[in-house]
């Protein structure tokens, strides 16, 4: 591939929801619907500038040291040992802060678009490092949504360092609802949240859990799947800081989600669900809830077996 | 089927290991070689009594209230609704205090076998219950153990209240090789050594080596399993307690096992290996890295998918 001045390529990063319960830095899914897009263009410069950002409502910074697409795809130039000159533009699809994945899937996008730019010299797997390079400016060094947002899927984050990530199967038929409400919560406020310390026998229950989660995805037991969606150690920290959350929560299940629990770190509220007619109704019904808080939001409903990063 | 006085039925448990690294208090595995075996009979006088116990050296109660065949026994009589008088005859097959499931052998054997006296009102599973206040009797009222001897193969324990099992399946080709210092290290000490308190992180890093062995359990990946049979949080305290353990653990793994950890509450050390003949290399090198810290040692190898209770 010619690596001509003025060449670009674009790609889009799909949203992703952490946790799913149990999985607190672990698990992260790739869902179907909103998503960040950058288009990366050589230029004779040498390094990598933000040209445009569109979609953020001014919020992020163009300094390239401080953006999370700016960031992976420097990165992704150095893993090539590249030294070229690339410009971004960017194209928020998420909203920021949301409990989506927006930072990663900014970097997702940045990243595989760089790499396709250069002639694509990395694998899907080897942009995962750039991108929790560009995860640690904002969020700190957690896999949980850069990997399913390059890789799609459900993957199951063993370790960063180095990096042992493993594919999950997808129970078939699985579908996930999302309503986010009108009420930013940045992911350092919800970490901050977090417990240090947690009792030996919670540590018991939560990884247990995890592990009957991990099985159920094996298995495709949809009800074992419904009795592993809680999580006692992070969830109620965050729900404690976004508005009506547990009343949201409450709505999703009666509405006959399989389990419901916050996205990521808030504050969008993520059901599981048996069907897509059913992720429809519960999440009516999780918007309504978030509205009676006072709360508008936006939904959407995604398959659970969704793709990562691609080309535009 | 008649219930004369006289009538009797024996029945054996297997041993069983539990923790296999990352899943304290969670998983249990049974395994094929010693154990214990009860003979329940019938007699006039209703309640449960010991009337003999062989192979405990004498360390055994007779007291109904304080040994775990007859708890085991007499909560299974009351469960099914029965009033009957029931005498036991318990022989030891495993060490008290090894870390092999000991009391969890002879309540299961026990529940098993006065389940069959009475004509089998019970399922395998429902005799669970009955063996966990069994266990609550001396190491508190933990499943890892009693599950796996009575139903065989690897067990996922998510809640023991309401009690709720997962049975996982067992990776082909998959051999244990146990090694048991003459060291007796008491569980309520070994309990005793555990930290009140976890870190978060630490909480994230054994949860996910605990979701990804369930994973590699599942998909049969052994270099996967290999890299999960950790554990930070509970093996290093009780390692601690067992002489030379760190060194035992270093000779499995230098003699090619998968891993090696510490088994249960211990003394006994555990290794998961490739093969029959690797299993056999491996406990001898262990048995000699004990022989080196001064203990003499008895070992034993197994497959990995071994049948629980049964009648004998």
């Amino acid at each position: 591939m010619p690596l001509s001045p003025g060449a670009s390529v674009t790609a889009f990063a799909p949203a992703t929801t952490s946790n799913l319960g149990p999985g607190f830095d672990v698990l992260g899914l790739a869902l179907d619907g909103p998503g960040d897009t950058v288009t990366a263009t050589l230029s004779p410069t040498p390094g990598v500038r933000i040209v445009s950002i569109e979609g953020d409502g001014g919020a992020l910074p163009l300094d390239p040291q401080q953006n999370t697409a700016a960031v992976a795809a420097a990165a992704t130039l150095a893993l090539a040992g590249v030294a070229l000159g690339v410009e971004l533009e960017l194209s928020k699809g998420l909203p920021i802060g949301s409990g989506l994945g927006s930072s990663a899937a900014s970097a997702a996008a940045a990243a595989f678009a760089t790499n396709l730019l250069i002639g694509g010299p990395l694998r899907k797997r080897e942009l995962i490092e750039p991108c929790l390079d560009a995860e640690a400016v904002v969020a700190g060094r957690h896999a949980d949504n850069v990997a399913p947002a390059l890789l799609g899927g459900l993957i199951l984050v063993r370790r960063t360092d180095p990096l042992d990530l493993i594919r999950l199967p997808v129970p078939p038929g699985l579908w996930v609802g999302l309503v986010t409400p009108a009420f930013e919560l940045q992911t350092r406020v919800a970490r901050a949240a977090l417990p240090e310390a947690i009792e030996l026998a919670a540590m018991v229950r939560q990884s247990a859990d995890l592990a009957a989660l991990v099985s159920a995805c094996h298995t495709g037991d949809l009800a074992l799947l419904s009795r592993c969606v809680v999580d006692e150690v992070v969830a109620p920290r965050r729900a404690a800081l976004i508005p009506g959350c547990g009343e949201v929560i409450a709505a999703a299940e009666r509405a006959g989600a399989l389990g419901s629990t916050v996205s990521g770190a808030g504050p969008t509220v993520l059901a599981l669900c048996r069907s897509r007619s059913n992720a429809i109704e519960v999440t009516a019904a999780m918007a309504a809830a978030f509205e009676a808080s006072g709360l508008s939001s936006t939904s959407f409903v995604s398959t659970a077996d969704c793709p990562g990063a691609r080309r535009r």
